[in-house]
């Protein structure tokens, strides 16, 4: 498929030129386009837009196959085609993490330095932060145990090691080198792009799919924890004003078209 | 030397029956009685204090040898008698040792929870207490280090693995105990003992001497830290009122008798 050049241009300054795993980008496919209940996309709609991304027809039929056997999405056949939809699991995974991909910076009330008893060994949650030993920050302090909990302040300052042990070098590194990447992308998309709406809706997943990587490793802490270098707020500025210019088409069959 | 039966049953009250190491002892000794400075005690004087608590002239004469091979304090000869007093870093020992002893509870304006770069081997102050790994609970925040320190709130629940790290069972056990033969030699000594002064100033050695041994292991941390049973400030109380009904006798030569 012939496509305009400043899409062309634009994809590969969001991804640098790597495709992403086709597994991993149908996630945020279906995250970003069908989260409504009972949102259905056509299998064929699926291959134009991974094809426009790059990806061939048998990488994506392979990667949904994986994602039906992992149980995140299914299918149904309508016609000649296969619609596919999230399953509810698959529904409840998305609905978690979009709030940290699309909307604004978590801003937890309290922070919590947390300390286990060295003689007994303890589980970590999901959220906790190790920064050694068994010692951890984390957005709650979980009642009915024995960890002594101290609240952090928020702008207390906090040494290097600190910082790092929170958002690690590479993942610091990154975000600058999404952040290159988003800036080039504002520059070069313009305020008034001519795209198709699979172009728009393609350039959105790789932007989300980019950010996403990002987003979802970034601990719910204030922004004021994270190291010198780290680019996460305006990674996620510079997504939120290309999301707007890039608004969400509708290349999935809403719920409707099921009992049309 | 015949003494009161009041003392004889005071004394081995304070000392639960058991006489206490006979170095250490002297240096409660000097640290009671010879703290003004130029302030020495005539080896005779000693010698009758000790032996009236049950120590032989021997154990005393290879115990001050030692405090002098150690530079705890020195001696010299008058006439017939040697005369004992502090050296300048016995003396700074002892001043140093004194607050904690006779005076009220130390409560330090802040006290904070501090956490080493777990990357970094870290050499603890003396008043940290150790937590764990490299977690500590100090009574300051060392500036220009790169440790995590988080002001800890002295009403702050602590769960009970911190308390006990702070004061371990046998040191609660031995306040509990101390405090059990105290209350018990408040009541043998009455409100008007009818002690000489060498039997006044030998039971102040033993109260100071056994309360020493707990006081100075007492971390210097807010009282609301300690664990249940833990009987400290209780101690201190009892010690602090026995030492007014056992007012502090000269039995040292001031520092005048030495131009004399």
């Amino acid at each position: 498929m012939l496509s305009d050049p400043t899409f062309n241009t634009c994809a590969s300054l969001v991804t640098g030129g790597h495709l992403p795993r086709v597994w991993s980008l149908l996630v945020t496919v279906f995250g970003d386009m069908a989260q409504d209940p009972g949102t259905r996309i056509a299998g064929t709609t699926l291959q134009d837009l991974m094809g426009l991304i790059g990806i061939k027809p048998e990488a994506t039929r392979v990667a949904l196959h994986r994602l039906r056997k992992d149980g995140w999405i299914d299918s149904t056949r309508r016609g000649r085609t296969s619609q596919y939809g999230l399953t509810p699991q698959g529904h409840a995974e998305s609905a978690k993490a979009s709030p940290r991909i699309y909307g604004p910076a978590l801003a937890p009330g309290k922070v919590w330095l947390l300390l286990a008893n060295p003689g007994t060994s303890v589980v970590a949650q999901e959220n906790w932060l190790r920064l050694g030993g068994q010692c951890y920050i984390a957005p709650d302090c979980p009642g009915g145990t024995d960890l002594l909990c101290v609240p952090l302040d928020k702008d207390a300052p906090l040494p290097g090691w600190v910082r790092a042990a929170l958002i690690p070098d590479w993942l610091r590194d990154q975000s600058a080198e999404l952040f290159r990447r988003l800036c080039a992308v504002q520059t070069a998309l313009g305020d008034r792009p001519a795209l198709t709406s699979l172009e728009i809706a393609a350039l959105r997943v790789l932007i989300v799919h980019e950010w996403r990587r990002i987003a979802l490793k970034t601990p719910p802490l204030p922004e004021t924890f994270f190291p010198a270098g780290w680019e996460g707020p305006r990674c996620r500025a510079a997504v939120t004003d290309l999301l707007k210019r890039l608004p969400a088409q509708i290349i999935a069959l809403p719920a409707e078209a099921d009992t049309a």
